[in-house]
């Protein structure tokens, strides 16, 4: 939960969690915390609230998790890979990656940045002229859906068992590394729409899913690239 | 809703019912009504509220309703047929009867007597240790499966309508400009694993199956690259 405003909400976000079996809490700089408000509404759940984690930034959040899901209230004109509560509970069991549900504040949900961590975007189908749910609800929707998906049997996708999907933090610094080598070849420079194309970029790696090997693989091919560059430049310099 | 303590509960029930495009909320004897509270937790769905009919015993709330459900925690010992929300759906939406879902008091529930109104009981899947849901959150999920089923038919995955994918012929002139780079920088020659790092590569950027503004964005990236080691090249030459 990123940003929580009323702790209410962080209250009964606990109980619709343990109702459908999850405990993992983390709070990403909540207003109020802890809070008895909190713990009147988490009724019972209060095993939930005592064990969540508070960080104060969503990096920390997400530093070992292979997939980033966030939820999201408004169908966004941006192309972004959307999924309903069903499909992406499909998505999660199925796949047995260690995942995060992101719900944003209160009254503005996720910001573009914080999207840019997400894999795909949840989108819970709502009456059209009043889309936005309680975040708690919205929390109690999607737990649902995976209980009801993980209670179902047979995994509809099969990992092969030695394969190991990169963490947030190994993305991290895969983006990092391609961000300098466009800042070295100018790429970014040359155009004022700097963020936009990191992002658009963010999206197809995130869209993919890759597995650790493919991030060597990738951060390989960045580094080779980058010493012929500085192999270039030294030989102009020494003339 | 039956003899409803919380009027928060109300309230977060409203906006639960309006999320999912329902509008008649019949509230039988609940303790607190109208209420500041629960025209807060509403959050802008006040019309819900305003409309709402007050009755003193479920016989009037029922009158006119031709098939009644009635939300159950517990996994009763009473042989009672019994349905999940997703089952339960289907029936409502699909008979066309005049139903009523009856929500019962937070603490204990329907007595023997209103369920014996009750044509089916439903029951939410939930933790086995941890079953009992809130009032308003019980609704959400009831809500979303109506709602849902109402809707089906429309995919659950959104593509946007102006989104093109990319061609196999511009994926495959993508992976021939990509090779080329790789092999101007030798990094495909530095091993003899070529072929099977080539299928790598393309096993990625398959999955992540990229639309046409996509592969021109890489594509640009990949020509600046080059345009950069040839400027350092020809600089080298010219010495």
């Amino acid at each position: 939960m990123v940003h929580t405003t009323h702790p209410g909400n962080i209250g009964a976000a606990a109980r619709a969690m343990k109702n459908m079996g999850l405990s993992d809490l983390v709070l990403v700089s909540p207003k109020v915390f802890p809070s008895g408000e909190a713990n009147a509404r988490a009724s019972g759940a209060d095993d939930i609230l005592a064990s969540a984690r508070v960080v104060d930034h969503l990096e920390e959040a997400l530093s070992d998790r292979e997939l980033v899901i966030g939820a999201s209230a408004r169908l966004r004109s941006i192309t972004w890979p959307q999924m309903d509560p069903r499909a992406a509970a499909d998505k999660v069991i199925g796949s047995g990656l260690r995942t995060a549900i992101l719900l944003g504040r209160e009254h503005s949900g996720l910001t573009n940045e914080e999207m840019e961590r997400c894999h795909f975007l949840l989108h819970i189908p709502s009456n059209p002229e009043y889309t936005s749910l309680n975040v708690a609800s919205a929390l109690q929707v999607i737990a649902y859906e995976l209980f009801v998906r993980s209670q179902a049997g047979i995994p509809s996708e099969v990992i092969p068992e030695d394969q190991r999907w990169a963490t947030g933090e190994a993305m991290e610094s895969f983006y990092g590394h391609l961000q300098r080598l466009l800042e070295d070849v100018e790429f970014l420079h040359a155009t004022k729409h700097e963020e936009s194309i990191l992002r658009r970029i963010r999206r197809i790696f995130n869209r993919a899913a890759l597995e650790e090997q493919e991030v060597h693989l990738l951060r390989g091919i960045l580094t080779r690239i980058q010493r012929r560059l500085a192999e270039s430049e030294s030989a102009n310099k020494t003339r």
